[in-house]
């Protein structure tokens, strides 16, 4: 099978390591081995010089929204030519821990940043380059923050009001609805059912690459 | 007279900061203290680290025309809303060391990435927001360079071949041409008259705002 690009989303405490550990127990089960793991924003050392100026911003500081939607598409294009394209060009397949999806929903939904600029953007720095898969674990905005809250301190982005988090969650469901390759997992279930359900569809998308 | 943004630019080497105080020297002059000084890409906390990485790169990782262009706006638009615009509204004049036209001319010209996207990017992040005065400093690549060398060593961007830097000349020129908001001043003469020709040009510039 040709390799692919598999693309996990979802707001913060949906799962998505867990969910990340349990893409590549399927795709080991389908003798696939060479997987790539990514994550944005980072995944090379500049575009992880971006993460933290993105996710600490600098204090006393007001970082605007479109700064940071700028580093984001800079780390983003950082990984995809440095990193993502080459690993998918010799044969590897790439499991990425966010990707454009997440600027489509936390900066043009939470942020209510333009439409037509996001579109825009994306259009000129990736061109036609995208996921083969997206896997969007949805949760809402109270269980997702009351999990990563559990994890520790929150970082910027974390510390935004409910509202934006459900702002960000609507956009992305409105996201996934209307683009086949985004595949909706309801990440409110417990652990165990939000893995089952995962691998299951996961393996059906999988049955149906390989003919 | 309502304070005003003024735009020193052109190659390295060409010299923008001996321009800077000829600027500073006429202002006074007219009564104008209260004087803002910025640069490009830089000027804000946030701004002066994506400077490093812009202009330093990262060991060992190839960075991105697209990235770069990407963190020079995301600089551009800290340093415009968190700087250029309270001090303007304030009743304070700018003095920019490089603005949005270093863009245009090392990325559009030098690099030769699209016009179409540096437009678009330019309107998406900045909108109308224009110079009141560019002051272009006209300088061949071989005198530019030559000058930038005896200062010390050269930057990731100074390193460029010399036709890379011909070409932003080129699309310098052919800007300043086609904006009758940007002056274009012989910078291969000597300081002394380097200086004169500047502050005459800003006197009649400012002559013609008073009324």
């Amino acid at each position: 099978m040709k390799s692919k690009f598999i693309v996990i989303e979802g707001l913060e405490g949906a799962g998505k390591t867990t969910a990340r550990d349990a893409v590549v127990a399927v795709l080991h089960e389908q003798g696939i081995n060479d997987v790539v793991f990514t994550r944005e924003p980072g995944g090379t050392p500049l575009a992880e010089q971006l993460r933290v100026l993105v996710k600490q911003g600098i204090d006393g500081e007001q970082v605007t929204d479109k700064a940071e939607l700028l580093m984001l598409y800079a780390a983003r294009v950082q990984l995809v030519e440095n990193v993502i394209k080459p690993a998918l060009a010799r044969g590897a397949w790439v499991v990425g821990d966010r990707h454009d999806l997440s600027s489509q929903a936390y900066q043009g939904g939470g942020r209510g940043l333009d439409t037509g600029l996001m579109s825009t953007l994306r259009e000129a720095v990736l061109g036609n380059f995208r996921p083969d898969l997206t896997l969007y674990l949805d949760v809402t905005p109270e269980i997702g923050l009351q999990r990563a809250r559990a994890r520790g301190e929150l970082d910027r982005i974390e510390q935004e009001s409910l509202r934006f988090f459900e702002r960000t969650r609507e956009r992305y469901l409105a996201l996934a609805q209307a683009d086949p390759s985004i595949i909706t997992i309801d990440a409110t279930q417990d652990i165990v059912n939000v893995t089952a359900s995962l691998k299951r569809v996961l393996q059906q998308w999988l049955a149906g690459q390989s003919q």
